[in-house]
């Protein structure tokens, strides 16, 4: 099962396992590498071992012993042939939920956007002393050596994990919403896209920058680049950005916000450069609920957590995105980190 | 669909694709992102765009049009959701066929060979480079830091990937066979365990040393233990693994191999500790076919890779695991690296 649903239904996970809740009664079952740890950490539920490390068995044992008619699962989440395992001459009906868990989730606990807040603090300062390491190796350090620097910065001397493998693209490359690291190199006059965030607690951040790097490079907001169509594209994600950022508020439709944000891209005349969704939920996953997109159905309410990440990708030429991580508070959205 | 099935069969993968065989056509179906560079790189299929980012939608259009009626897949890559959205109202046969990828590519061909070869030396230099530096870390250094210390060695730079996250675990923490890393910290006698392997033109490499630190660490085979009981855990399981390797012939039971091990460790006494099966399949796939347990049907032949890997985890004290990954020649086993 998904370790972080695992997780948020019994503070512990680990990558052999499987969470039924029969009733008022919950089980962990899972094999003999794990029982010990666990036994003394799960509270909420018996721990079991799989009969001769067949979980599935197990578990089918228990809806059998039991008296429930209905269980719900997450078909997105069980393969075909496990779920057949699973399911198959049992006198039980099985309800199809998909993402119940990240559904369960979608609004934090105060604890919850602590670590998230947290998560992005570091987050925040992996971008700056990046920006400080790599305007230190300066022109010539390609983007594989950059990708690297930057997966180290991130982690901190190992303390914390990655959210994602991190994006580190230049000029063209930063046209491609998920670039992968090339030997392309930082030049004067570069324009550097980096899409990165860090686990605290098992909590996401996710953030994005693009930049000018005129021998050094910032991250700031505020960017001036040597070429004029640059500037005007940079300008107008960084604009559509600050309309989605006003358009967060409780009871408004996720939708709206996308639209915020497309409208001005749309109207600056690249609407058709801004090939993804303005947004997604993060919290114990990177992509959660609630989606930020003009086909999303979702209603914005307090204590969400998710992304505002507008971006205009102009193929074989350059990319821009930014992006902030925000919590949806009574007032409206607030930047985490 | 699994990157390295997709790259198995056209040479090119993405994060969201298709492959799709009818007969003697075959169709690559993925979206915008990676059309341009799937069609470049593929030689022996369609590449097909998903009508409006709906690969299986393209999918089911072709099935429909061909004459085909059955289609093999693998139930363990297709979520039940997706599978349903793919075969719903269509008068096709989907045969189930699991891991049927990894069953084309048990045998391993000499190009295969070569890069598993190469990836093997380049993990077993990291290695090295780890032992070394953790020497000169000396006492007080914390597994975190060792586990981000050798990631760092493993990936050189950045020009190699991970096979997996690695494994590098001091004393009583080397007991869980799957150890995160802790605050724990090196001291002199300290046994450190470390299992970890890197990818080269995607192919993985994958192996575990066992060695004492008495202010210095050496990953050879011999180890000298201040302690009598690790001397005699870490024997038994460089005998078990001698066994095993010595048991490796063409048209041997995969599950001999599992016995030649196991008998040695239930001699000596440490039967119940030895939790896991003798070893793994490698390629593409840091987990492939044939699987070398007491229970696996497979027959080895020429040219199938996998682990060796007996251990003993004796909890809350230690425990010893010693692996390589090997081929299989006309003539046995041959270590690779």
């Amino acid at each position: 099962m998904d370790e972080n649903a695992l997780f948020y239904e019994c503070g512990f996970s680990c990558d052999n396992a499987l969470f039924l809740k029969l009733g008022s009664e919950a089980f962990f079952i899972t094999d003999g590498r794990y029982t010990t740890e666990a036994s003394s950490l799960i509270s909420n539920a018996h721990v079991l071992e799989g009969d001769r490390g067949d979980l599935l068995k197990t578990a089918r044992l228990l809806m059998r012993k039991s008296k429930i008619q209905t269980v719900a699962y997450n078909p997105l989440e069980w393969n075909v042939e496990r779920f057949a395992k699973l399911s198959e001459k049992l006198s039980i009906t099985f309800q199809k939920r998909p993402n119940f868990s990240q559904q369960k989730r979608i609004i934090k606990t105060e604890d919850e956007l602590r670590k998230l807040q947290r998560a992005a603090q570091f987050g925040k300062e992996a971008f700056d002393a990046f920006a400080k390491h790599l305007s230190a190796l300066g022109e010539g350090v390609d983007e594989k050596r950059a990708f690297f620097e930057a997966e180290m910065l991130l982690k901190r001397q190992g303390s914390l994990g990655l959210s994602f493998e991190p994006i580190v693209a230049f000029d063209a490359n930063a046209a491609k919403p998920h670039a992968l690291p090339t030997d392309s190199t930082l030049q004067k006059g570069s324009l550097v896209l980096m899409d990165a965030g860090v686990k605290y607690e098992r909590y996401c951040s996710d953030r994005t920058r693009t930049a000018f790097f005129d021998g050094t490079l910032r991250f700031e907001k505020e960017q001036h680049f040597s070429d004029t169509q640059r500037q005007k594209v940079y300008d107008t994600v960084l604009k559509a950005q600050e309309m989605a950022l006003k358009a967060v508020k409780v009871g408004v439709k996720a939708s709206e916000i996308d639209k915020a944000a497309r409208e001005v891209i749309e109207k600056a005349g690249y609407g058709r450069y801004f090939v993804h969704s303005t947004g997604h939920g993060v919290g114990l996953d990177i992509h959660e609920l609630p989606v930020i997109s003009a086909r999303s159905q979702a209603i914005i309410e307090e204590n969400m957590v998710f992304t505002i990440e507008p971006g205009i990708y102009l193929p074989n030429q350059f990319g821009v995105r930014i992006e902030d991580t925000i919590s949806v508070r009574s007032n409206g959205a607030e930047i985490m980190g």
